[in-house]
C-alpha cells in the first residue's frame, strides 16, 4: 500500500473549515498519517480593489498582532478538535502560496483543502484549491464545502 | 469516521495513469470502499483549434469503433491490476463534463483522477483536475503525476 504519511491540512475558520478539518482527522487515522496544520494570515487586499488614494490594509494593519490572533485562534480551533498537540503553522500571505511552500518545506504527501465549487467568489478570484492544484509538490484532497 | 464509500477513478491509458491507478485502489483499501472505474473518449478536437475548411474528426471517426477501442483498453488496463470484476464505464465525450456526470449519477463521494500541474500543454487546455474541481458534486483527490 502507498501509504499518505505527512498531510498538510488548511483552515481558515469559516463554517466551511469544520467539514475540512473532520476530512483531514479522518483520513490520518485511515492511514496513520501525521497531520501539520496551516493557517495562512492573508490580510493584503487584492490589488485591483485598492484606489490611487485609500492607504491599502497592509499600511494599516499590525501584522504582528495578526498573527497573534491567528495563532490564537487556531489553537482553540484545534483544541476544540482533540488536536492542540498536533503540528501546526500561522503565516502571513497569499495563502496558495504559502500552502505550496510549506507542503514541500515539510515533504507532505498529501494537502487537505476545502474547494467552494466555482459559484460566487470563488470563481472572481480563483479559488485557493485550485490554484494550489497547479503548484503542489504533492496531491491534494479537495473537500468539498458550501459555498 | 467518515468514510468514502464510492469511489469514481478517472482513468487515460498514459504512463500516468498507473500513478492514478495504484492510488485509488491504495484509498479503496484504506476505505474499504467501491471502486468505479471510467474513462472517457474524447475524441472531439477543441473548436478553436479546427479551421473553417478542415472537416473536424468528429465528422471522420467512427464513435462506435472508438468506443469499442475504449473498452477493450480499459479491460486490459484493469486486468493487468487484478480490477477487471469492478464496474467500469467508458463515454464519449469532454472528460469534466462526463466525469463530474457520472459522479452525480453513481452518488460518488470521492473523484479520484490525476493532475499534472500547470506546465505545459494542461495550462493551455486547462487541466481537467481543475475544471472537475469547479463543478465536482463531492470531494476530490487530485493525484500528482510527472508531466
Amino acid at each position: 500500500m502507498v501509504s499518505y504519511k505527512r498531510l498538510l491540512v488548511a483552515v481558515d475558520f469559516s463554517p466551511a473549515a469544520e467539514t475540512v478539518a473532520r476530512r483531514a482527522v479522518d483520513v490520518a487515522q485511515a492511514y496513520q498519517a501525521e497531520l501539520h496544520w496551516v493557517h495562512v494570515v492573508d490580510y493584503l487586499m487584492p490589488l485591483g480593489l485598492a484606489d490611487d488614494f485609500t492607504p491599502t490594509p497592509a499600511l494599516m494593519v499590525d501584522e504582528k498582532e495578526l498573527l497573534e490572533q491567528g495563532r490564537q485562534s487556531l489553537q482553540r480551533f484545534l483544541a476544540k478538535r482533540d488536536r492542540a498537540a498536533d503540528p501546526q503553522s500561522v503565516l502571513p500571505g497569499v495563502p496558495r502560496q504559502e500552502i505550496v511552500h510549506l507542503a514541500r518545506e515539510l515533504c507532505s504527501d498529501l494537502i487537505v483543502i476545502g474547494s467552494h465549487g466555482r459559484h460566487g467568489l470563488a470563481r472572481l478570484l480563483g479559488s485557493t484549491a485550485r490554484t494550489v492544484l497547479n503548484d503542489a509538490p504533492c496531491d491534494v484532497l479537495a473537500v468539498r464545502v458550501a459555498d
